[in-house]
Parts: C-alpha cells; structure tokens; sequence
C-alpha cells in the first residue's frame, strides 16, 4: 500500500518516524508494507531527520493528487481552506483520507465526511482528538453499544501544564505561561490554548460522535484561564478542590450542553490528578458506567500513534475493498442549550463594599434568587483590600446567580464578581 | 442479523438487557437490526428479567446450531469443555464467535484462532478482560503503530476491593472478603480471584495480543493476596506506597516476563488511586508513552457493553463479507523467562533472631549478594514478639535476595520472611 502525507511539521514528521522505525511490525500486523510514497514538504529537513530520502519529498500537491498508486493521504498541514481543499480533492479522486486536523472536522467536518460517502473512501481523523489517546475510535466503534450520558476531558496539554504548574509550584499565570513557552508545550501565540479554542474543537468533534449529532465549533461555549490568579488556586486548595480546564458534552433528555470551561474538581476525582501536559476523557454511559482514558494528548511520535492506527485500519478496508462502508452516522438532531441553564454548584468570589450591610445583602440576593448556600467565607481583610466574600452554593443555575449579582452591583454592594463551576457531585450537573 | 446467546447468566443477561434497551440506536448505528433469537439457558428467569419472551429461550444448543439464519453465536456460559465444543462446533457451522470467557482464550486461545481462520468467521473476546474497558481492541487495533514495553494492570475487581477496605478502612483481610462476599462482589469459593489465577489469564490475553505471541495462563507466575496482613499495608503506607495486586507483561529483548503479585506502588502512580472494584490497565510504547484505561471490571451491563461493541463489528463485517479477514497475528516466539531474574526493587520484611548480631548478619548477607539497600528500618519491639526487621532495596533480582534469606535462615538467624515487589520506577523493571 503505498501512501502520502501533506506536511512534514510535529505531527507529519512523527507520523513518517514511526511508519519507518516500527515498519517490519506494521507489515506482519497489516498482512502488507506499508510504503511511504511522497511526502509533502516545503522544508525537507524534518523529512530528512524522519529518516526519508530526497525521492520521496515533492512540494506540490498535484504530483500526489495524480499519482494513482497512492490509495491514502494523511493530511498533517493543519489550517483550514488548503488542507480543506486537498482533502476533498483527494477524496474525490478516491484516495481515502486521514487528518489530524481538529479546527477542520470541527468546522467542516459535515462536507468532508459527505464527500467520503459519496466518494467511497474512509475518512479518518483519530489523531485529531487526544493525541495518543484513542478515544475517537473507542467512543465510535467500541462503546457503539451505549447511550452516553456525558463526556468530559481535559483535552488540552498547555493550559493543563500551566493549571498545574501554578498548583504545585505556585507559579503565577505569567510565569507558568512563560515556562510553557519556553518548553515547547505552548506556541508563540498560545491564544487557541490558553482561550480553551482548542478544547473546544475536540469536545465538539466527541459530542458528534457520542451523541450522534454534528456539533460544531460555534455551539461551544468556551472560556479560557487566562483569568485565573493564584488566589483561586488557594481557594480551590482549602475547599479540597483542583481547577481543571474542563471540556464537557453532557446530554439530558435531547439537550446538550457544550462548554470549555475553568472548574472546581474534588480532588478525588479521577481527573484531579490529571497532571502536567497529560490528556484525559471521562466517559459517563449507560453500560460502561464510568471510564476514564488518561495518556499523551499532543506530540509528534503520540499523535503519530494514532495516525498509524488509522493507517492500519484503512490498509485493512483497502484490502478487502470495503473502503467507505462505514460512514459516520449523525442521524440525530441535538438541541445545544446555554451553559447558563445547567444545575451546577458554583463558587462565587465577591468584592463587596466594606459595610455592615454588605453581608446581610448578599445572602438576601442570593435567597431572593432561591439560591442555597453551602459554605460561606470571609477571610480576614488585609490593609488596602476589598473586602472578599467566598461562597459555595449548593446545585443551582448559574442565570440564577447571575440575576442576583445584578441587582448587587446595581445596589452598589458588590464590586467584582468571579465565578466557578463546581462540580460537587458530577453525575447530576 | 440473527443472533444466539449461550447462558444467560450475569454476562448473558446482560448482553440482552442492553441489546433490548439500546435496540434502536445500536439498530441506526449498526445500519440493521439485531435480532436476538434463541438464547440458551437452563433457568429461564433471568431471560425474562432481561426482557426476553418464551420463543426466544430454548434448552438445546443444537436448536442453535442448527439455525442457518444465525450468523453469530455469543458464548456466555462460562466453563471449558462444554463452552469450548459449542465455539468450535458453531465455528465449524460458519457462525462467527464472541466469548468473554478467559479461562478458555487464555487456555485454549490458538485452537479457537485457528478453527474461526480455518472457516473463515470472527471470534471476538473483548469482554473477557477488563469487563467493560475496551482494553483488548486498543491494543490490538488503536495502538498497532506501537512497539510495547509493558502491558500493567489492575484486572480483579474482587482483590482491588479487598485492598481497598484494608488500606481505607483498615479492616482484616478476613472482613473484607467477608464484605465483598457480602456485597456479590466475590464468589462463594472466592479462590480464583483471591489467588490470582483470574487477573492471570487476563494478563495472558493481554500480553498474546500486544507482543504478537501466545502467551498462556501456565506462563503467568500468579501469586494472590491472602498472605497480606494489615501491617503490610501500614508499611506501605508510612513510606509512601500502596499495595496493588498488579499483572505486569513486560517484553525486553524478546524476554517476557508475566507475573501477577502484590507490589507496593508509589502513591503517586495512576494505578495507586484505582480504588474499590474498578479496574485499570497501564500501557507503555514506543509511541504513545504512557496510557491509562480505567472503569468497570466486571458486572453484567459494563462486560455487555464489550460484548455489544463486538457485535457492531462483526455486523458489519457481515454485511461486508469480510469475516474472518482480520485474524490475530502470532507472528512472534518469545521467550518467558522467570520472574525473578528481573531488576526491581523490593520490600523484606524479616523477622530476626533477637540477639546482638543478627542485624550485622542481614546487612552482611544482603552485602554479599550485591544488593544495596536503600532504606532499613526496625521498629520497636513489643513484647512477645519477634524482632521485625524492614528493608527497601535498590534495583536488585529477586532472586538474589532469595539466596542472601536461605543463607541467613540457615545461620537461624532469621526466622520469617516476607518480600514484597516495590515499583519505585516502574520504567525499568
């Protein structure tokens, strides 16, 4: 079988290594070799360093759109509208397809996955999920069975890495952040990261495939933890709590909830200790009850892991010519609903103005709302602070909170609001 | 599709209830129905609690071989000679296999391969590891790009609970296998889990699919929990571990080695915080790194929720008449070699003559062996009681520390000993 890959970058380059260093493995498992023809490149060097020779590099797509010994192209570029292009191009000249591409499925996955069934070919997209994780594959086909309640994963390695750092380490944002980049795990502009857009195209991509419903990108409701301080974390700390930057679909009675979010985990949780730039997803479903798949959400011989187990899956349809015969099915119409409508507990952080009143105002807005109080604290003032109020509320909606925080701030009690989803007990939220 | 079930016990029943309950997705996901229509069971309550009706129950297999119109046969009965005749009987038929019995796979594995290749059907076990942790069709087809270094887990539910009670609520092994009795969660002649021939033939399967070799249940070093007393578990505790009944397959220069023992695991391990009757399993590769599977073990609808996901899949290999095109591949020999000659760390408890030289002795007898030791410790002794002596090693082979205890326990100057493997990294065991 003989292939090609678009882009030579982290992911194309790792795909190239792995295909090579385990190639004599790959064959016996695939029953064939599987021969990497042309790679797409416009700086061969990582090519080079893959381990490729100079016949296999070409910088134009044409020469591998026309090639038709080529049954399979991996597209490893990322961007939207010249990967898109190449993509449907491919396919319509029966080449079947792999991507690692999140922003795209995310954004067009509907025509792609169109063009492969009218094309007869398979699309494939594993790698664009998780990294090394398969969870694309084990929510599509191996869980096939259930009906999923929810999804719900920290699904980025940068934000994670910084969230821990300032956790452990005590390192504010900026110095996390600063840390990051330095090491690589976060990009010169790390806005698709630290503004959770990239945990928000992979939750999407899990809730269509979950819920059997397309969910795109602009149904995510998504918030970044660009605004969290230290003094969060310590709150989190005393509670018994982690922030986490969580990515959840959670579907009731044919309403799903989609969000990106900072959130309040008991640190017993399973995804508490989810640490450093590790990946993880925690799956609620009918049957399965509870699972969790914990492992490398980015890097080069990771995300290869994955390409290559798609590599292997098409190389069997390709053989038995069965290539397009299991499209992806989205035969359901979900109705997306606003974060702010789901039960939740929620910590609440208030400035409030240093009156007696304050006090009393506060736990009045909050009843008036029929808001139930779980925990209330006010620590010790120190010199030149606002006077800072914790609260912990028992499940409520977060409108509900909103809409007493309102008629605070127009009373001038309050002057700074900050808000986290806590999830108390997961299963009910 | 036309499908038969064999027993319709815990996993039997479970199969049904979940094909009934999800009957129309499983249906739109599938792109057909799947019909149950016989199901054979000597008592035929749990059928009906399951939502069968009397035409569907019958008390012959041979009704079911006979059946043309049944293209899979799902072996739910449990047991060896009688579950084995019916596989490969209904193989023989044409009927495609799916069994979640690991007695048998683990045993009788290459003969049911062969058989289901010879006739061109597919066998399918996911369910007979990990219960509903789709750790079997991860290995074999996610991470197939992967060279694996190990395959770890927790793969009893039954022992994990035990140990849990006896590090959270320190109770006696006595009461909490009493409890888990108690609770359904161990049989009434808890034997096969307690000893730990059931997490054995698990790591058998498991360790035949990731290093392409048969490994067989004979091949496994087992050893259970029941010599584990309450101050094994304080030990562990006051230096930072937990005790785990861990199955490790681990492959280093074509050498396997397969074990399942007690290990004392770092606290901060994934596996350490895998509570209560939860299962998890560890995998190491050369792409991937590290990942973790965790969720349900055992119980009726977790294993149906494997077994369905088989189901879809043989579907629609059916209805590509593509079965039997995807066999397992034992392409590789490995050479199973004995536990002890693999480098670990390790805890010994000894208890030792009371007298002015013995803790000389030891430290001259563990000298002699070339066994450096990391930590030594020697609680005060109360009356009555024998000297205890605790010793952390450095990276040492077990067998090493056996020769140094048989010379000291012929100087009768140590009188018990006990060993304990100890994972301080596990990368390099």
């Amino acid at each position: 079988m003989k292939i090609a890959i678009l882009g030579c970058g982290t992911v194309g380059s790792g795909a190239c290594k792995l295909l090579i260093q385990n190639a004599s493995e790959i064959a016996k498992r695939a029953g064939e070799e599987i021969v990497i023809k042309k790679v797409l490149a416009r700086t061969p060097k990582k090519a080079y360093d893959a381990g490729l020779d100079k016949s296999q590099i070409c910088t134009s797509f044409e020469e591998i759109l026309n090639d038709d010994e080529i049954s399979l192209v991996i597209e490893a570029m990322g961007g939207i509208d010249f990967a898109y292009d190449c993509i449907i191009k491919s396919m319509e000249k029966g080449k079947n397809v792999i991507t690692a591409n999140k922003d795209l499925i995310a954004i067009k996955g509907k025509e792609i996955f169109e063009t492969a069934e009218r094309n007869n070919v398979d699309i494939m997209f594993e790698a664009s999920v998780g990294g090394g994780i398969p969870v694309i594959g084990v929510i599509k086909n191996m869980l096939c069975g259930n009906k999923f309640s929810y999804i719900m994963g920290i699904l980025n390695g940068t934000t994670n890495y910084i969230l821990t750092k300032m956790d452990k380490e005590r390192l504010s944002y900026d110095e996390a952040l600063a840390e990051a980049m330095a090491l690589g795990y976060a990009e010169p502009d790390p806005t698709a990261d630290v503004e959770g857009l990239d945990p928000a195209r992979k939750i999407a991509i899990l809730a269509s495939l979950g819920f059997n419903a397309i969910c795109t990108l602009d149904e995510v409701y998504s918030e970044g933890i660009t605004k969290i301080e230290s003094s969060d974390i310590d709150i989190a700390k005393h509670y018994g709590y982690v922030i986490k930057l969580v990515a959840l679909a959670k579907e009731k009675n044919g309403e799903i909830v989609l969000f990106v979010r900072p959130v309040f985990i008991p640190k017993s949780h399973p995804l508490a200790s989810v640490n450093d730039s590790f990946n993880a997803v925690v799956i609620k479903a009918d049957a399965i009850d509870e699972m969790m798949l914990y492992g490398r959400g980015a890097g080069s011989l990771p995300t290869a892991s994955s390409i290559v187990g798609d590599v292997m899956a098409i190389a069997k349809n390709i053989s038995t010519k069965t290539t397009g015969k299991d499209p992806y099915k989205f035969y359901n119409t979900k109705k997306v609903v606003s974060v702010n409508s789901i039960d939740s507990n929620f910590v609440v952080r208030l400035d409030i103005a240093d009156e007696p009143n304050s006090l009393a105002n506060v736990t009045k807005a909050f009843a008036k709302e029929n808001i139930s109080i779980k925990t209330i604290l006010q620590p010790i003032k120190e010199e030149n602070q606002a006077s800072n109020l914790i609260i912990i509320t028992h499940k409520t909606k977060e409108k509900n909170i909103e809409s007493a925080v309102q008629k605070l701030q127009n009373s001038e009690c309050v002057r700074k609001v900050k808000m986290f989803m806590c999830f108390d007990s997961i299963d009910d939220i």
